[in-house]
């Protein structure tokens, strides 16, 4: 990062300088699984700072222990198939001549995957590969140490590169990315290219940071905040450790038989990046700070009116109380600052065992972002995916809500 | 039902003599989760199948049970959201003074869904009001004896009404009822309204019965198969003891906050039925038959060629070998007969432990059904969503294929 950050968390890597810091200067859990937080609105005490850093460390482990096991999970349940299919009858079998071929080939795609995973940990510098080698040995013929849910993470991320950085993705970037950027440039249509790097623009929930590039591309000054390891560790990767496009192949949807028109489709491999990210306006600024929104930006009053433009995608749900990510938004915008959002309301932690959460209604959310002291103007409804399989016979489809909030 | 079917399946309930019999005459198991079969292909052997009755029985009250608990499990995870509430800050609190209010109005209107599960309860004739009163005493201040996944199903079955038997629901049943009546129209156009009674149309997977109550409505004799006794209960319900439309109104969509446009909305009653389902043609025979569609049609040799056409609507997919019951729609049709279907490929038991299941792309699918001996035509590609919320801001789009398949 080139510029001083306010914030007291930690920069995990940056396009100019390559560098990724485990350090954590701020104490909090990553990843909804693992937070068993305090009460809303009640931070931790500093006394409990180096307990939290032990657990900090303890995840980040986790993290990265489902990355390099993902190779293994994935063939066993990838194995079942082999399992279920010698249990039919010799007829069906003949009927289905070429099912143990396809069954065979999702085996090396499952390894192809497995690498571009590898090089996300290695590129992460925290363990060696030696360490996570010694690590699968340990525990060759125990159950892995992940969970399920912890794979479930490991594929999703597989999808979102397909989502931030693959030409796949375009039709989800331009239902999604396409409508705050056009605003960004509506905002500033008077101001020249090269003056832009002085408008900073803050990118919440920024996933693979597309966004944020998209952002910084148009000349804008811009920094993604982002919360779970699974990204962080794999938005290092295609920032900062990716020299051509297309360098690399993955194959997001080979873990699923369902709803796949035909199989070539299925098992075509998707290249990424798209574009190199690397190439960016030397006037801009680009970061990436990890750690919870509220927790780096909320708890510190250094944060204060810092920001020209707040730009949240698929971020405001997110929240265990949403009330509380709307004051931070409004805190640190500038007077006069835009928020501008796009997005469903699909409440990350409703009904999560032993979590809070408050979820609001549309009308409810906006009635408060008036009364913290926003003014909404272009709202609209836009359809689209996230993370979705191009060619599934099942799509989901978020009816985001858009609009533009402007700080009074 | 009035003419003789040639299955030995239990029928479950008839528009004409209004009775539920709780008696099986073959021996299998309802529901998924509580399925755990044989491989594929091979039948129980008949030793077992006193104890397999007496499993059904479980099952049955194990349903019952669900349906007799939603309102308890119901207001347990409403009540989490006053908890939550009173987590937050006082001044939080005061930017939503009305919350509690929604949260009060929400406990109301699950005791309102809860009056129409207890007369489904009741219409079932299988367990007294006393009965279940008495469990539901007994099992006071006990976690109660249903788990997540059966509430899930209460939730879904609720969803199904208004599906099939709401003006809600009427989008969803243009896209996927209206292609099948369509083509049944189309091939059976120069036939006599008052001859189409001889006519024998077989819709496995039934649900509610609204498909099956269509084509009846045309004229069309029509037997549907259910496998999920939620359905089984809940239809029998709705086809036999209701006496006027909108006689009930339910309210589906209040046990999620998320995605939720504006709580009015979400708080508004569905009334059920839009139509009232006991009038129908005089010449049109209509039935309804409880069991797995494999076991109660394919298994045995009277059934063989004995219908003019099978309609499958969002129904292959919930196949462990779905090469199965291809060969069974085909061994069942007279020569020549149709079978028309729609849906996508979202097989129920991919990823369900203890369970075996093949998953075939599109273009296996029809390549199968080729080679078993069906003509595919009249392909198209037809987008729906299933038991959606008209309101939600996230919608579950299938683009369902559609086709008419003829037996050579």
């Amino acid at each position: 990062m080139r510029d001083g950050v306010t914030c007291p968390a930690l920069i995990v890597h940056c396009v100019s300088c390559h560098t990724f810091q485990s350090t954590m200067a701020h104490n909090h859990h990553h990843d909804s699984e693992s937070y068993h937080g305090d009460p809303l609105d009640t931070p931790s005490p500093t006394e409990e700072r180096e307990s939290d850093e032990i657990e900090e460390q303890k995840h980040f482990q986790k993290v990265l222990m489902a990355l390099a096991f993902y190779r293994r999970h994935s063939l066993i349940m990838n194995n079942r198939r082999r399992h279920d299919y010698n249990l039919i009858s010799q007829h069906h079998k003949k009927l289905l001549p070429d099912y143990l071929q396809k069954v065979d080939q999702v085996d090396k795609l499952i390894e192809e995957n497995a690498l571009v995973l590898k090089e996300i940990v290695k590129a992460s510098g925290i363990f060696s590969e030696t360490e996570v080698q010694a690590s699968i040995m340990n525990n060759r013929g125990k159950k892995p140490p992940v969970s399920p849910s912890d794979m479930d993470k490991v594929r999703s991320t597989l999808k979102q590169f397909v989502r931030d950085w693959s030409k796949e993705g375009e039709p989800e970037r331009q239902a999604a990315y396409e409508p705050i950027l056009n605003e960004l440039e509506s905002i500033y249509k008077n101001m020249p290219l090269e003056e832009r790097g002085q408008v900073r623009v803050l990118v919440p929930g920024a996933g693979l940071g597309r966004l944020a590039f998209e952002i910084c591309n148009r000349g804008f000054s811009c920094q993604g905040n982002e919360f779970s390891f699974y990204m962080l560790f794999s938005s290092n990767f295609i920032l900062n450790r990716v020299s051509a496009p297309e360098e690399f192949s993955i194959y997001p949807f080979i873990h699923s038989f369902s709803n796949i028109r035909d199989s070539e489709q299925q098992l075509a491999p998707i290249k990424i990046p798209d574009v190199l990210p690397s190439s960016l306006p030397p006037t801009a600024d680009f970061s990436m700070v990890a750690g919870d929104f509220v927790e780096v930006y909320g708890d510190n009053d250094k944060s204060e009116g810092q920001w020209d433009v707040v730009a949240t995608c698929f971020f405001i749900d997110t929240a265990k109380n949403i009330i509380r990510y709307l004051e931070v938004i409004h805190k640190i915008l500038k007077p006069g600052g835009s928020w501008i959002n796009i997005g469903p309301l699909l409440y990350h932690f409703e009904n999560t065992p032993g979590e809070n959460s408050i979820e609001l209604s549309l009308a409810e959310v906006k009635e408060i972002a008036e009364k913290i002291g926003f003014t909404i103007t272009n709202e609209k409804t836009i359809p689209s995916t996230y993370t979705s399989n191009p060619n599934s016979m099942l799509k989901y489809v978020y009816e985001c809500s858009f609009w533009k909030a402007t700080k009074k």
